[in-house]
């Protein structure tokens, strides 16, 4: 069960309303790294979990991050408070609240629909969803997916830091980015200590394909490293030798029953293309005299279009 | 620039249609966790990196994902092919075609809306998204989340593995599963492979931010673990300690203009709550004689809900 | 700040493992009327609101819709619990799998994406969005959407109420439910302690377009009641009375400048329809013999679509 | 069946054009609370209504929402008109193009991908989703929802009439704005004109659950007023009475098969966390020398965040 | 199988960094008629087609598309360069970044979540859907559907040479551009190349309704044409002759068991509304004095929006 | 303006209550190709258009698809009868419910979340979304995409008319299937009567390579056909030969300024990956003894997947 209390964990001191401001804060809000996915993440991993030692810090982490979430959205809130009461009681003129609102995108939504409050959107006015959520129900995936999406949260959190010098937002969002650093360390911990959590899940994988590294794309920029050469890897440059990885033919085949069988040479006769055919086509019919028509046709120079060379 | 070979990087043998394991098989098509998601999270940041190494890597991987989503694509193609012959045709009974569609959800859209085709949708039927996409631009967490991502894909496809007794099919998923493991261990060494990768980014943290650890889910089942526990962790079991952390008074404030004060204290006037009004509530009056409207009044034993006690 | 206690609100006692109810509860967890919304709806709106009583109402209310999540999570969570096991433990041969899973929709995701973890999903698998969220920073318009609010949850919890004969799962629902009431109740009162909260906000309307029904749907079926008729009422029958209202033209148009009058009629020009054509069209070209091409036709007698009447 | 007539509901006079006040104007053309959202609103529980009387006022007003979807798809197609003719003839120069565009968001999505016409988006380019739509086949719960749903496109229209001094597009709006109360007004008297509306649906709630009010949140700024003080209200300060509400243990669980126990065990086995290891992490090998990677180490004054006390 | 090779299809000379018109590129790389939308397209269609033809012609142009999504993407990523580097090493000035930036919307996001990488995103910042593919399994159709595809991306490529004068860009937005009119020119043949294309699918449709025109929007601005007039359509003019087209009655009914009858006129009388009442809503108590509560009040003088005339 | 009367533009007789049928229909009412996406794309297309005859045409047709949506709404609301009078009322037991119900999926969505009212959902649930529109605001790309929805819509129709055999049912599909050809053929013919209509827009394309096709997919299954051979086609089989197609270097840069480079060179070193490096990494340390870690491991002979020949 939760509880709630009235102060914040980080107390906020912001020296101005900026709407737009609050605008790039609510990535940290409603955004896909922000704190509602954190909250939500750690939470549903939670009330998912057997393990005593996870679920208590699943739920002490998750917990913190609803906290989190308060005080970013009473940034929001905070920076957008000019704006709100101004756009509410209707008493600026039509330039001065445009400057305010900016003339477009997340920042029109936020004062048009929102009237200034915190809403669960990004700095781009998409709304969160659960897609962002990847939790899978496996300790050794989730944990690993934790542990990115602290990693995550921090660098964009320290973004959020270059683009404001007011001190006490960067105050309180240089203590929520450490919080991130914290989060993350205490997910590392709880990885290793499951003994045996690579690879994840309980089958082992076919060995001869787990060591195998396919120099897919080639060309100049072919480089090397520990991530696909030395002792551990089998390297292959030469594609035809996974073309099929299992020295079969390549194919995908289906067995059929007399009955689909049958079936199916009729939707293929049906829809038979001619590969011999030398249709007229709609373009053909809809191309204009000056229009690139035809293959030797003369498009003229009067392209605004820029050519490589003449 | 990217080419193509009509060969499969794995044979697919596929023993009879099945469009219900279609439908669960699309999750790695066009979900979640699925091959397109992989193909486009590195492919995405293979073109936005400039470290030469890191870049040949993610292309590669990217380029050897997307010939696994033809892979998968091509098993949902044959589960179906069956299906999608029959209901082009329409040559089957409306209690035949039904059983093979089964009756609602992904199922149905697969067949009605999508003819059978392989389409970008997961096993409910949800479009894909590039919400799913966590690349953020900062290789020590991107490779965090690629890590994160192999780890995942990898216990999809162990879970479809428990799904099927098709020896073809399990033969390919088994091969796919493998090569998330084989990605994986690429993406650990490359982050190994940067010097100082933890934490994420530029900025440092606030120290004694760092090792807090916030015991905020109290009462039985509190546990410890290396997590929370040890020499690392300055462990808070007081919350009142970190309300707030800053030692402040928790409040988040805004100085605003005078201008502004004026036109919100407007704003809080005309909104402004009576706490000391007693209304005649929408509810009250539409509350009807049974409807547990007075505080004792009775609500009878016909409920449909069990009472937890009489 | 936020605290939680591993403590639920209400105790959960669930007889049997049940995946399929268990998808349908996730109506009530991620769903669009679910406990997620109405927390993010009232916390969000709790943020950004500066009267003293609402504030506090809002996070209260908010703060317990969490442990409801919680509660409905925790449901989901006992009902998957077998499934959750038995998938990846992998020891169940395929058709016990595939009844326990269902075979297709949200159950599948629900089994294959997210092992039988709760998820932030609806009962179709579709993810929790913030578009579910209405708040709009005004609180006679947001204490309306709230009330709306309790009064869809109350009707879905009704629903899986219905749904179930669990006793366990019917006491707790019983609980959630009739909390949603007493939410709706104190919403309500906050609503009627804002002396003038009819019409929202601060502009009062055109007089003579606020009482006036205009009777656009006619034919038979054409009713009166309180909502039409009556002395608050300027009923319009003859729809050509308000086209237009405005006793205008009924065109819309924009004074543009020389230049753009002339870069206008450019455009207009290039993509003019000329209306005494008779063009050959793609249509025409790929009209098979028995395709109904020509208007008179014959589409033969063996169509399988019934005609109304020969 | 639906019938049209040219002249719409009200005449559109635009002063000039005005691209970036079009995308504002789009909150009500494909925005949340639009027109759209609302006629589909209401059509859709006209179709599903079976009280005579109230499935005509449903259809009435879905009409009617229909032509204001009209009228203000007409303001922004008037706002757009001049950028839509000079993007398609390509005649201005990339800088004047730039200005009428704005340079990103939904303004130049606006331009470039729909090039000028009116989008089925908001005022930030987010597609319009049916997720916006609440009616849940149940009367008293339909007409709640309608009746805020008015009260907040009221409030968008009078914030959208605050944004522009264009005297013809402020009359259109406040037009549009008055039949929101207007509408409003019927929805109220139709939820009145059934008898028993409160609470919603037919099972009544458990008595004891349905006055209780649990004050959740707690610490300065608590308040009292009629939602949780007085007569109808049983309130309760001390969470520990509702630590669970029913009395029992407050915890979760579910009676397993002697199979599932089983198999359970070895799950929780295989992922057993080990609290008394101490594991070397990940982030402890990537942690650099300034990385604040020991407890005890310095992080050096050149942090760019300010630190809350010098 | 897929390869790759570092070498793009197209050379990419971007004159200097310039993150908004990065911004507007988006629309080709993660929008909706962008490269990825093409690829997917084309390459899910491959995979279920089983003609030999069509099938190598979709998958030689979906491979192409992921070339041209290579060089889209690495004009956004040379257009963010700068960026990219100063947001992550945060040595700029606040002021310098937001210049850079922009103020809100896709900029902002694509700045702050993304780092300046580039992103399966809009113009708008909406992420990348499958629901922009409309592949439907069925080839006359799916071969329009890329008809229409290829025309809408050369239309959106129109566009954005019109809004650079960098000539790298344009150079490469003009080969892209016009593969996209010989891609339309390809899906043309193979459309014209299937014998009876018209009508899709195998049913002929009821010819009496085939040729039937139905002016359903009528007055001013009624017009003809080709598509509406002539030997090759019945147009019907006068809308009772289709109210209803097939001479019924224009209702819709079901025939319900006996027991559903019951139950059905149980939930009538339940929710009954009561067309004779006159009840006091919640509206009528929340009008406040000056609010136009009754028909006949004053609304004064002084409110901000224009009447259209005194 | 729009007008409504009650009467169907053709008569629904439903045979008996379905609800699993309901939720299949369901996808021509709020799924991808259903007629809210066809009504809205003609009637936004109709205001954006400023073509007389063409803008007469697509308000027609639009007024038509919105009594089609209607059609097909009645019929979900005729198949859902039962199930929502049996539901609201709840008086059938928890096996009866679950029998109409289904269980999972859309169909239980249709009945626990709307009460068996018609949602503008698709057949799995998935809400409508203004994504499945592709208006460009261009009349000969937009005309192109009409007959495309056309087609898929009337191949959406002719499954379901194959999923039921109900006589009234299938006659009303019969009857909305056949429209879609009718306006199919609207669109053609208003699509020729603009005299050049390709390539789309005003840019005529760079002409040595719009006749250029490249056979990026090779191998075996290579086809030729009017769409890639013969005298209108520049076929490219050497690969080499477009890589890039203008003769370049093929890659990808900006000029930089001192600054940025500067700055660049920063980032590039704190990211640097270390080709030379050898670490151990997270994966190494969590691969427990039987996982494959080393590259001569034995896996043993008891997985669970096939491996594909020893």
């Amino acid at each position: 069960m939760f509880m709630h209390n009235k102060r914040l964990q980080y107390t906020v001191r912001v020296s101005e309303p900026n709407p737009r401001l609050a605008c790039m804060m609510m990535e940290q809000f409603g955004g896909a790294d922000g704190e509602l996915a954190a909250a939500m993440r750690y939470f549903t991993q939670g009330l998912g979990e057997d393990d005593m030692g996870r679920k208590d810090m699943l739920l002490d982490i998750a917990t913190e991050e609803l906290s989190h979430l308060e005080i970013i959205g009473s940034i929001v809130t905070m920076l957008n408070k000019g704006l709100k009461a101004q756009l509410a009681e209707g008493q600026l003129k039509e330039a001065e609240l445009y400057l305010m609102v900016g003339s477009g995108g997340a920042s029109a939504k936020e004062a048009i629909l929102f009237g200034g409050g915190p809403a669960l959107c990004d700095s781009a006015g998409v709304p969160w969803t659960a897609s962002y959520i990847d939790s899978r129900g496996e300790p050794t995936a989730d944990l690993r997916s934790n542990i990115a999406a602290e990693a995550r949260a921090k660098i964009v959190y320290e973004r959020l830091i270059h683009l404001t010098d007011d001190p006490g937002i960067k105050d309180a969002l240089g203590f929520l980015m450490t919080r991130e650093i914290a989060h993350q360390k205490s997910f590392e911990k709880a990885l290793y200590a499951i003994e045996n959590n690579f690879p994840t899940g309980k089958l082992p994988g076919v060995e001869r394909y787990a060591s195998m590294y396919v120099n897919t794309s080639q060309g100049d920029g072919d480089a090397r490293g520990p991530w696909n050469s030395g002792d551990e890897w089998d390297r292959i440059d030469n594609l035809d030798d996974v073309m099929p990885a299992d020295q079969g033919d390549g194919t995908a085949t289906v067995a059929l029953s007399a009955k689909d069988q049958k079936v199916a040479a009729k939707l293929a006769d049906r829809t038979l293309s001619d590969p011999t055919s030398d249709p007229t086509t709609g373009a053909d019919m809809g191309a204009g005299p000056g229009a690139g028509r035809t293959k030797n046709g003369d498009m003229g120079g009067t392209s605004s279009i820029h050519s490589p060379a003449a």
